[in-house]
């Protein structure tokens, strides 16, 4: 069988040794592996080509996608998806692991209906939003960047007598956030799920300045849209002077943790095991530790942020 | 009622966020929480004292653990253990968590049955070696120390013509080699668990040398003691210039990972839940993504490594 | 003598070294060192005590100061400075070392030319605008976060066709921002003292584009409030989807590095030696590899970039 | 002119920064650059290319060096000096700047003497053992890479009541481990240049424990060879169970500092503009804070460690 890759969406840290180890255990299996360079759009404008162990040498430790990735808005023509469709049968290509996040998903359900191409799903993505999985891939390098800006910032914290706000990427999941105060000992968490209660902030803050608190980390979320609001309420009635700190893009990169690594290959792997099973338009999970495949539909499920993190946030609602 | 935190036996990364949520939940939940200092040999010299808020703050960041740790040879005289009760006893102190491996557990184990005080086991250390739980306390960031190292070796290997040989802790148990040797795409992995086929490995890497392959990667178990021969091997039947390193307790140290703070979290929640049920001389363990205990007896079975992380392994018999 | 060090202004990776080698030195020397606490307005509140060599143990690889720092409004009211000469009297205070920048330097100035106080200046700041040092305290480890972060945004600016806008401190000089560019080979770089030529970077640039490049990474320094003017330009004149990453107070934090420990060694000694030698009101400063003193009026003088550093920028005036 | 560079003796980090710098300034100097390839093997083989500005781009941050690097046993037969000199003839390559230590650069005297080649060595080699220059290409990164390892066992050290030996690389040069033991002020240092008073450091250290300390840390040059010596007199002699860490080749590895890749630069630049005045056979340093060059044989005289440095090590003769 002849199976080719595709990054498509935002990306992770971990691609990169998901997209060695499928290389690896696809010549295992017998197939021909091939790569789609650049997302969607690669895929409309044919950028294909045979995967060789030789790509995907030396590749496990670096951030990105070695194969790209993009959005595209070519895309939702149809017009389009018959050519990429015609770029896979050119090739003889009949299924497609699709590394993304739910809008890769939905996007590769439109064509999987239109066309008979085999899709299998990598829930792929720092925000962890994917129903049905416990971690998406690049997720827990994502933590560990986040774990290592906020040391950073809690050392000039305990100098000076400051608050911080730090903003994380999640669009409109949490978790990042949530996951990072708790981890950190942020004081302070918004996230989009669940109420912050400001009010009740106020009053605790201020009791606890005044028996001798130093300094506040706050961590917001960015699909809140709340971080100048959060410190300005800060600066204006908890009273610190406060900086904001927009961690960006630093989240995405880096070198792949090794639980990263370990999920790229087990997503790979499993992704292929589900060909082979005859499965087509399904998304690959690690639930409980394990690995499996939940139908697409499932996976398009709104994702509900676990109440064992949400429990150990302070003032929500 | 009063709840003891001890430390025993090597220490690893996570232990701090332990302490901390130990401290915060025994107090939400009504308890008295201790610290025993110094392990063992503090338990029978009466280092105990009162836990408080103020104690934990500012410590999830740090490596170590702020209450210390120890073995006893002590310990093995009923003498001593009959100070360490007496010294519990005096304080009232009810309970104890014990985060440590196998040998503190045993320990434990003796005094339990000596003496009614609850003990509930905490499986901490890096070697990963205890039955019953997917991950011990520490490993992660243990992994990801190596991780780190190997990417650093890994960088004058592609500008020489050289092997490595890179020496991981784990004692008997090579998970912590197995699991560095296919994350980092190493090309030779030695273990104590598995013979290693020296013969075929010496084909194979002679024909890849031949064909082009200019550097070799070697992780070697401190449990199989086979570093240096695996590095003669490298230097006369390979023939490679090769070089040892051996990382020793770097391993053991540094700011813990994220996955550490929240292991750390969730068996000291677990622990205190445990009690709460009215178990004792029980270890929590973390499986398939859920917290529970299993009897000591279990966790002292002996650990066998996944067949999933073997099966990636090349050149075992 | 007696004689103390104080924190004043932003603080910087390095401090804790100079203030572990003050405390060391000054007893070496003989003399009673002394710590005032939380910068100026602890001056002025009298937080001022004995150190001893305990409280300097284990601090060199901690960020931030273990004294504190602050910025003082009060200071600039005649009778706050008369009540911190009079605390200083208190205990037979005769010299300072202030680890802080231009602002705490002119704060002393006011301060020495009103009583009887040797001053002697150590230039601390991330942004390295005091004249006549080739570095002050905390640049080195400040430059590295920086080169940690771009690094790792390049990671995933390989992956998509993508420019990144990553805003760097340094107050009103570009010299951070500089360096950072040079030395990770950013495309763009805006600071205030040079004028960047919009126009020649856009015909450029958008020739790059048409012979294949995939992505542009700008510094911009956060004293030419042009963040966001740069990305709106890359996104609409240039046509790139843009990122902006502000890094904020991850560059003051963190373990200093090994150069930023033996500045904060040099500077504490080269202060100590001065006042030795009867030196007020003078600066230490790191040129050509010595370190000496200037006077105070000279540390004064506006800082300038230099031009070496300017010439391996590219598109400016 | 067509001028090379070439990789010699053990790799450093800030090998690739001074390539990319060498490729872009040779450019605009109008001169055509060459790679040699593997050093003086490659040399000998022949293994010579131009070099395009695409070689270079995305290399900034890589350890190691995309050029390679080797040691020649051949090299010191005549016949394979003169292959090398028609290899080089054949493509008309008038000069050669090879990084490398003192090794390489007795290498290229020979070769220099008898063949009309111009030569400017580059001191790169992390055990700052050449003489003439403050600081050789890749010193900073190995200091940071130590630092953070030292940090790490620390975190242990903490926790345990034990000693700790590292061993640092550096030949017979004190260098590394002497700046490694002041900058994380380990309590033990020994290195090949000046005796280790180990009666004296009995007597202090056994003194330090019956008055609390807890944990000693020492740092052992390896050209010292007594590393197992070290360890067993702290746990025999002063009776702290102990534990070794030999750091090897991570100290070669890993992403470049800033420093190593500014250093990097200024070496490459200070070679082609050497070689634009005239120069030949001369090797280019860092002295006070610039760049300039010194002949060969300057050079080649034996490193002095600096008695600065020495004079804050405890416990020497």
């Amino acid at each position: 069988m002849r199976v080719a890759m595709m990054g498509s969406g935002g990306d992770a840290p971990g691609m990169n040794p998901a997209i060695k180890r499928f290389v690896e255990v696809a010549f295992e299996m017998g197939h021909e592996p091939y790569f789609i360079y650049d997302g969607l759009e690669g895929l409309i404008d044919g950028k294909i080509s045979k995967a060789h162990y030789k790509d995907v040498a030396g590749i496990i430790h670096r951030g990105g996608a070695i194969i790209g990735s993009s959005r595209s808005k070519r895309w939702y023509e149809q017009r389009y998806r018959k050519e990429a469709y015609e770029n896979l049968a050119k090739e003889g290509i009949e299924a497609i692991l699709v590394m993304g996040g739910d809008g890769s998903f939905r996007a590769m359900d439109v064509f999987r209906k239109e066309y008979d191409v085999g899709f299998i799903g990598i829930p792929t993505t720092i925000d962890n939003d994917i129903y049905g999985t416990d971690l998406c891939l690049g997720v827990d390098t994502a933590l560990n960047v986040i774990r290592d800006a906020v040391d950073k910032i809690r050392d000039t914290a305990s100098t000076f007598a400051r608050a911080f706000v730090i903003e994380t990427m999640g669009r409109e999941c949490g978790y990042l956030a949530a996951v990072s105060a708790i981890t950190s000992g942020a004081e302070v968490c918004v996230i989009p799920e669940v109420d912050f209660d400001k009010a009740l902030a106020t009053k605790i803050l201020r009791q606890e300045i005044a028996h001798g608190r130093r300094y506040i980390i706050a961590i917001v979320a960015e699909g809140t849209k709340r971080t100048q609001e959060i410190a300005s309420w800060l600066e204006k009635d908890i009273g610190m002077e406060t900086r904001v700190t927009v961690l960006g893009h630093i989240q995405r990169g880096g070198n792949p943790s090794v639980k990263d690594r370990l999920l790229g290959f087990g997503f790979a792997v499993e992704a292929l095991e589900a060909l082979a099973r005859g499965e087509k338009g399904r998304v690959v999970v690690y639930k409980n530790g394990k690995f499996s495949t939940i139908s697409l539909s499932e996976a398009l499920k709104p994702y509900v942020i676990d109440e064992d993190i949400l429990s150990m946030l302070h003032f929500l609602d």
